[in-house]
């Protein structure tokens, strides 16, 4: 699959993502609106909706009609959108943009921002067991898939990996602890998505061992590119500041050892998740294609 | 049922959860363990375990084997508990002293305590679809009552609740606005641990509405005793300092309404309980009993 086609492919579902998102957490008018507004803020900030995609994209890959699972995709994107509200917090990364406007706590405050998180965390799990999927998916595979993904986004994921991290900051961190936090950080939930995808879908335990392999390697991919992109980026194109990890001592993969051997690692990475995938043939095109892309993205 | 043989009850069923509990949420070893510990030192401060307890008690009422669901009990406990951690957050409510002892964030600090309060989040959810439910409850049951406590946890209850109460600090603000309260930040999480119990037990629809005007009932009524609790009652039994409502200009029923009021509607929505409980008949008594114990209560 080409590029351009994988970006026709990448916007398509972009907007029904979106389309559902909107549907699942419109405005509303009572006493507590205003953190509707904050979740609304946030989720809506143009967010490239990659854990949803890759989720749709798995199911397809594992023969699944992922048009039915759309609101389990839209739950994933609430889980990334809550860590991302809550990590910028004063008492976490206190940062003031991202995706080059206010973050949350900002354009808001830190109270709203807080129980912004609280709700969209919430409002994913109402997503993962909506009764729209209740209609279309055997009730087992849901429970197992949410199963999955709570642990993910939890303490066997993202919750004791932003730990980690902040507890690694102006720290000289070995690889191995850099390791724990990009597994748990950032390629859990990513992996979660891949896995929960094809778990959906009804694939076969072989088929999911090679998912499993593929979203895990391309979740660490991602957060090399990620603080490679901190090093070498362009602050417009990112919506950020660039050398933000530096500045505050963040332990990254680069800054242990060195850009090139972290561009390999990347690549490797990426080779790794390609490879997972030939057991799955034609159909896990556009996740081939997709880890690709992830390996040269400019933001 | 007599108090005596009330607290001999609920004190077992206490132990259960708790054992249950520790089970669940061991001490780690790893980078990331010190959230862990924060979340354990919040969920084992001596909590009354009201949730939890409620939803074994309903589940009994109506039938269902409640030793097969203490993981998802304990589930409801794990969300308690966060919303505790984090609605005492400095941005918050700004506590010190929680169950006398120093809140999660005076304990440990702001960031673990944010991710303290979302990794419990996350647990929940672990549990509510933990393996060993799955081998005892019809997944389609499980996935119904999930969703219901998503909804009453997030922004159909306890987020926007909070939102509302934290926008109506220092504010006089209409009964209408505080019963929003009410119903939003405390009873929705009761009801929905009550009805969830049934649900889970396979009660048919007029048990399940029984459950239901109990669990809304007895929440408001929970709420207007904590309130009336912070004027009347004695620092030591309660365990945090007394008038601290009034401090903060929080709206409480007993300022609006005056203290001989709230007691009245506090006795009137136990009574409601009461009478929505008539045909669940002999298995319903436990729930009676909990009922009038929550109107005498002293912490």
């Amino acid at each position: 699959m080409e590029e351009r086609e994988l970006k026709e492919l990448l916007g398509r579902l972009r907007k029904k993502i979106d389309r559902r998102l909107e549907e699942l957490l419109p405005e509303r008018k009572e006493p507590g609106a205003r953190v509707i507004s904050a979740m609304r803020y946030s989720l809506f900030a143009g967010g490239k909706r990659l854990r949803p995609i890759l989720f749709l994209l798995a199911a397809e890959a594992a023969g699944g009609p992922a048009e039915d699972l759309l609101t389990f995709a839209c739950g994933l994107e609430c889980l990334h959108t809550y860590s991302l509200i809550h990590d910028d917090l004063p008492a976490m990364d206190d940062d003031d943009l991202r995706r080059g406007r206010p973050t949350c706590h900002r354009a808001f405050d830190e109270a709203t921002a807080i129980l912004a998180g609280d709700g969209l965390q919430a409002l994913a799990f109402e997503c993962f067991t909506h009764p729209d999927l209740r209609a279309r998916v055997p009730a087992e595979r849901l429970v197992a898939a949410i199963h999955l993904v709570a642990r993910a986004a939890g303490i066997h994921g993202m919750v004791v990996g932003q730990m980690a991290d902040l507890l690694a900051e102006g720290r000289r961190i070995s690889l191995e602890e850099l390791q724990y936090i990009h597994r748990h950080k950032t390629a859990a939930l990513i992996e979660a998505s891949v896995v929960s995808g094809g778990l959906l879908a009804g694939a076969e335990e072989s088929v999911l061992a090679s998912l499993q392999t593929y979203g895990a390697s391309l979740g660490l991919a991602f957060q090399i590119v990620d603080d490679l992109l901190d090093v070498t980026g362009n602050e417009e194109e990112l919506g950020k500041p660039v050398g933000s990890d530096e500045r505050r001592g963040k332990a990254t993969y680069p800054a242990l050892v060195g850009l090139s051997a972290a561009r390999e690692k990347a690549r490797d990475l990426v080779e790794r998740a390609l490879s997972a995938l030939s057991p799955l043939g034609p159909p896990a095109e556009p996740l081939r294609a997709l880890a690709l892309f992830v390996l040269t993205r400019k933001n």
